[in-house]
Order: structure tokens, then C-alpha cells, then sequence
């Protein structure tokens, strides 16, 4: 199909949705991007790009001419346009921004001055602002006329001269006033914006919880500079969530499409500090090495103990850091949660000795050898319990995001405290040297 | 505040939003929230059920009456009244259904009978459709006389006669449209619906994928039956998101007010098919007995190579289950991913046999024991990389949730590899007895 056969390229792409075009640049090899883009020419919508893995995305900009890509912006809504360039190298972006029209480039360039991340990278400078004493009609009349207007929008806004925000009407309610209303008279009760330095985590959670569909973005003055809509915000609702979970497992924020050496580097600095881990554990036993000489059950039987602590630190730990996240746990639970925890570890701890202690006694005919392991369960998963809720909550108070950093604590606590109980118990229970 | 000072309490929660309200329920004790809404009367807006947690709505509504949750529900939005009816049993529900005017009570019923977890069950009953030959100023004068109209709506549907599905036009199209125009030429190029059978998940990735707001729902002959709005699926997206994180934990769907009992059971279940996992790694280990009693150093190591062949394997297995549940990870680049997971575990065990070995080396002053380390490392990262990627697949191939399962089959690989690889090499290198 890339035999520069334009015509036939133009049939089979022009009537894509975005997300489709940017599957297909997807799957295409590194070198037909390029040449598939130029052959559209115009007709590509540069949208495709925001669905797209970044690594793709950069790379393609890369092989295309700085004045291509900025006559292209020109016509994007300002959040597609300020999520196409913030990835680039500063010389590439800042070429590309010289070759827009002045009012983009002063737009574009205010946007990615907001830190990366917050709601004034994410949103749409692009909306429909009109006076408060302004009637449905006179509303109505100027949308029908403007241009530039965003492509789709869901409420306009009411602002004073100096453009600080006083409301916001939906676009339902002005289809149901009279023309002669005031916008004012049907201005939603509620006033929901957010500031453009805003972490888009936060504004995510507001949206969400509020079901909001869009929401004015306001300066530190509180004047109206841009407004957020919902299709943004679950992007940023789906990242969120799963970069917790890629964070617990330690798998940074990788993509399918990252080079084999970018994966194994951000992948081994997470096993090195699991490394360290495992060699606290090494150490325990290394202080029972006598022990294990003597009765070397115990070296079968030890990692029982430290695997159903490890499991049973990850599972109150998982639900402690969602918990945060999501803000569903928090000073005023923290305490009957703490009970909980330790309570089900307890109970499940007693479960799980039992049949383990049976399993044991059974398996190498020694009751005491069954008294031992189900002792040591069960202290190892009241440990379990309180670390995974404590390291958590520890981590979260000294501002370091718990997802990272909680699992390598919680198994080294599950560890630590596995092997030390198991073999010191049975130390002590059959007069073993230690 | 409880003592029945009904205005005091009208002041304090008469202004709030329903999450709000919700929030407030949840922090009052159970005995003082059926209180609390008998106290509000007509005032309690029931909205505010569905920001609560499970457990805390169930109980709630129990302690309500029947009708007086029946004529509250009578002037809830359809979908939201089906979130509150959808987790009682079968015999309140029918009652409260009793309590309805007859046509509230077919559309839930019918709303209802679609399964659980589907587009039907989310769906909005109320929407504006019109004939394909109204023009603009009809279709602005029916809003504007309409009752039972939506809360709020993005678009408006064009069905023909038999109510099949046309079109549907955005509300900001109507606006800035000419009265005279017909409702047909302003119609959205794409028509994206969803039908009511369709699981909400899948529904969910359309709305991502195509930035949607709202989508009609049709039933299996085309007929328009509800409409889906992207405040519903912000949160299925986000519990979607979090059932992978909990399941690959085995923390099935709890929630912070359920009881000790309910979630000690719920997490046992995981915790004791891992116990069948440590088992099988107990039984690797027990082969070799003779062996570890001729050099101990064997038992303080052996853990090491188990815990980091278990954490590479986690690293892919969230890539793997992640990449499935959004599709990213497909057969179209499945042989690619596996050579490329296959190629980083194989550096990353390369780094860490380095330095691995070298640290059993200094340990134990013996070079022969950080070969064999380092041998048996680098065998478990590779077996390591394969089964994370390999486990998840074949699981969703059996359509067994991958997120559910993977986690206890990566980690017996990892374990009984690593030990048996380790404690093998180990008796062969130094000629120890098996």
C-alpha cells in the first residue's frame, strides 16, 4: 500500500475515527509512519497522534518537518495540540511553535509553562465566555456566528470585565429558556472549578465524584482560562489507576511499544532494591545456619511461613493503598481500619496454622514441629496485617507515594519476621544450637 | 445533632451535593442513618445512595420502609434507581416495584431483567428523540415544553417511526444551527451506539477509545430503548481498573464497610490456594534434604533465587494482564512481546547473576557457590519472563479471568524453578548426595 498509491491510501483512511488512524500508525513498521502521514498530507487529522504510545508518537514527529507538523496545530483544540508537543525536545517545540500564527503560539506557550501533569496542561483554552447581563438570545445569536469555537463543548461560562468567573449555564437549560432570560437566572447552583495549577490526579477525583462533564480551569486571580472536559479527565482516571498497579508490581510507566533496553532499566533498579531484600532475609537464616544443620525440616518447611505472610502483607497492603488514593481511608477510619486488619490477619493466621500445623505433623510425623510452624504463622500474619496497613499510611505521611515503595517494606517485614519466628521458635521448642 | 431537630439538620445538609450527602451517611453510625433520612423527609435527596458504599446502602434501605423508598425512587433518573433497587433481594424489590405508578415500574423492570453489569442496567430511560423531518425550531419548542425530561443531556436521538436508531445530534449543534434547518442535516457523521446486552466494560473501552459523552442504547432490533452517559462510565472505568489491582492480589471486590467475618473468609480463600503453591516449592525443596544438610550455605541462599524469579515475574505478568484488559496486548504483536520479554528477563538475570554471585562469592569465600547462583538466577529470570507472559494468555484463551489466576501459577513457576534449578546445579557442581 506504501507504493505512494495516495488515492487508494486517501479511500481506505479519510473515513477513520482518530483513535483508528492512530491504531493503524501503530501498526504500521517505523518507516511507513512518516510516509503514510506526508501522503495524507492535509487530509490527516493530527488527533490521531494523542492516541498513540508516546515512543511512536515522538519518533514520527521526529521524521516529519518542523513547518508540517506546526501549520497542523494550528487547527488542533489547544489541550490535542499542548499534548502532542510537550513531549518533544525544547529545540524541536520551540521551532515548531515559531512556525504558528502569534495567538496560538502565545496560547500554546502558556499552556506548557503549567507544571506537567496539572489541569492547565490538560485543558482546552478554547471556550465560550459571555457577560451576565447578556439574554439566552443574545447568547445563542453569538455562538451561531463565532468562530473558533471549541469542537464540542457542554456549557458556556458567565464572566465579569475582568473576566473573573461568576457561573457556569449547560447547554441544556439555554435550549429550554426563553430568549429573553437573563444567562444569569439559569446559572447552575453550584460553581465547579478547578485552578490551572491543580494536579490532574485531584481534579480526576473531582470530576468523578461530582459527575461532572466539563469544568472551568481559573488563574490563582480567579479568571477563566480554559475549561476541562470529561474525555480528558478518564484518560487521566485510567492512568491513575494503573499506575498504581504497574507501581506496586515496580514496572514504571513503560510502554508496549519502549525499546528492550529502556524495559530492563526501569525493571532492574526495582529487583536490585527487591535484592537487598532478599539478602536481609539471606542474613536471618544465616544466623540459624546451626539450627538448619540439625534439623533440616525446617529449611523445607521456611518458606511456607514467609510466602503466607508475603501474601497477606500484599493483600491488606493493596487495599490500603487503593484506600489512599481514592481517599476512602483516611484520619477519621484509620483506627477501626487498623482493627480490621489486625482482626481478619488473626483469624485467617489461626485458619492457616491449623492447617498447616496438620500438614506438618503429618508430613514429617513430628506434632512439635506442627505446634512451631503454627506458631510462627500465626505471628507472621499479624505482622503482615499491621505492616501492610502501617507502611502505607507511613509512606503517604512523609510524601512518598505508598504504591512504590510499600511492597519491598512489607515482604521484607513478611521476611524478616517469617523466618526469625519459624526458626527461632523451633530453636527454642527442640533445644536446637542456634 | 441526632436528637430530632429537624431544622437544624435541614440547614446543614439541605445545600450539600449528593457525594456529600453520601459521605455524610457514611460517617454517621448505623443506628443514625435511617435517622437521619426520616428526619429529611422529602428533603433527602436518594441520589445520594448511590456515592455509598454497598453494604452501607443495603442495610440503609432495609431499615426504610418500603413505600417511602418506593415514592422517592418514583422521581429518580431510571438509572439511578436501578443502582439502588439491583442490590436488595428479590422480595423488598418487588414491593418497592408495587409502590411505583405503572409505567416507573416497567421501565425498571425492564431495566432490571437485562443482566447485571450490562448497558441496560446503567442506562438512562429518559431521552429526547425526534422524527428525522422536524427541523431545529420544533425540536428547540418540544424541549422547551417537555416534562420528565433527563437531568441533564449532551444529545438528542433521530429514530424513524419504529423508533430504530437514525442518528443522534449534539446540543451544540442545535445551538448554533438555524431554526428552519432539518434535525437530519446536523446529524454526527458517526453513529455510535451501544446495545443493551453489551457488557459494561466493553462499553466503557468505546467511550475511552472514541472521547464519547453520551451513546444510545438499542436493543436487539435497532430500537433506541436508553441512552449511557460518560458520569456512569467514569466509574466503571475506575472500578474495572481497580478489580485487576485487587484480583491480582486476591483481594476479590470487598469494601472498607464490610465485616471482619465477610473479608477474613473472602481473602482466605487466595491465601489457601497459595498455601497449595508454597507446598509444591516445600516438596522441591524436601528432594533435596541431603543435599542442604552437606552445605547449609544452600538454605541461606535458596531464597534469594525464589524471590527475585518471583518479582520479574509479577513485573511481567501486570504488563501481560494490563496489556489484555485493554487490549493492547493482542495476537498481532504477541510474538513480539515475547521476545522481547523474553530477551529483558534474560539481561536483567545477567545483571543480577553478576551481582548475585559475586556477593555469595564474598559470603561464603566460595566462587563455586556464585557460579551456581548465578547459573540458577539467570535460568529463573528466563522461565520468569515466559511465564508471566504465557500464563495470563493461555488463561484468558480458557476464558478464566487472568487477573484472578495468574499471580498463584507465575509464582509456583518462579519458586519451583528457582529451588529446584539452584539446589540441582548445586548437588552436581560440588557432587553432593541427592
Amino acid at each position: 500500500i506504501e507504493a505512494e498509491d495516495r488515492s487508494a491510501v486517501l479511500l481506505l483512511a479519510s473515513n477513520l475515527h482518530e483513535a483508528d488512524t492512530g491504531d493503524l500508525l501503530e501498526a504500521l513498521n517505523a518507516g511507513e509512519r512518516a510516509a503514510f502521514v506526508r501522503l495524507l498530507g492535509s487530509e490527516f487529522d493530527y488527533t490521531a497522534l494523542t492516541e498513540t504510545d508516546e515512543a511512536i508518537r515522538v519518533k514520527l514527529l521526529e521524521d516529519l518537518p518542523n513547518e508540517v507538523i506546526a501549520e497542523a496545530l494550528g487547527d488542533l483544540d489547544s489541550d490535542d495540540a499542548v499534548y502532542i508537543l510537550e513531549d518533544l525536545d525544547a529545540q524541536d517545540r520551540d521551532e515548531i511553535l515559531g512556525g504558528l500564527s502569534y495567538a496560538d503560539r502565545a496560547q500554546l506557550k502558556k499552556a506548557l509553562d503549567y507544571p506537567e501533569e496539572s489541569a492547565g496542561r490538560r485543558m482546552q483554552t478554547e471556550f465560550i465566555a459571555v457577560a451576565p447581563f447578556w439574554t439566552v438570545g443574545q447568547t445563542i445569536d453569538y455562538m451561531r456566528e463565532a468562530r473558533d469555537l471549541p469542537d464540542s463543548f457542554y456549557e458556556i461560562f458567565v464572566v465579569d470585565p475582568a473576566f473573573r468567573l461568576l457561573g457556569s449555564v449547560h447547554l441544556d437549560k439555554i435550549l429550554r429558556a426563553k430568549r429573553h432570560e437573563k444567562v444569569t437566572s439559569i446559572m447552575a447552583d453550584r460553581l465547579d472549578s478547578v485552578e490551572a495549577t491543580d494536579d490532574q490526579e485531584e481534579v480526576a477525583r473531582k470530576f468523578e465524584r461530582y459527575n461532572l462533564i466539563s469544568s472551568a480551569v481559573v488563574d490563582e486571580n480567579g479568571r477563566l482560562v480554559g475549561v476541562l472536559t470529561v474525555d480528558d479527565i478518564v484518560d487521566v482516571i485510567q492512568e491513575e489507576a494503573e499506575e498504581d498497579l504497574r507501581a506496586l508490581a515496580g514496572v514504571g510507566d513503560e510502554e508496549i511499544s519502549d525499546s528492550v533496553l529502556t524495559i530492563a532499566r526501569g525493571r532492574l533498579t526495582w529487583l536490585v532494591v527487591n535484592l537487598a531484600t532478599a539478602v536481609l532475609a539471606s542474613v536471618v537464616i544465616a544466623l540459624f545456619e546451626d539450627t538448619i544443620e540439625a534439623m533440616v525440616a525446617l529449611a523445607v518447611l521456611m518458606p511456607i511461613v514467609a510466602s503466607m505472610g508475603g501474601n497477606a502483607g500484599t493483600q491488606t497492603m493493596t487495599v490500603a493503598v487503593r484506600g489512599l488514593a481514592t481517599q476512602e481511608l483516611g484520619a477519621r477510619n484509620m483506627m477501626r481500619v487498623l482493627n480490621r486488619e489486625v482482626l481478619v490477619s488473626f483469624l485467617n493466621g489461626i485458619a492457616l496454622a491449623i492447617l498447616i500445623g496438620i500438614t506438618a505433623w503429618l508430613w514429617f510425623g513430628s506434632p512439635g514441629l506442627g505446634y512451631v510452624i503454627a506458631g510462627a504463622i500465626i505471628i507472621n500474619m499479624v505482622f503482615a496485617g499491621l505492616s501492610g496497613l502501617l507502611i502505607p499510611i507511613a509512606l503517604e505521611k512523609l510524601n512518598i507515594d505508598p504504591a512504590i515503595a510499600s511492597s519491598v517494606f512489607v515482604t521484607t517485614v513478611t521476611d524478616v519476621v517469617g523466618f526469625f519466628a519459624f526458626l527461632g521458635i523451633a530453636a527454642l521448642w527442640f533445644g536446637l544450637p542456634i
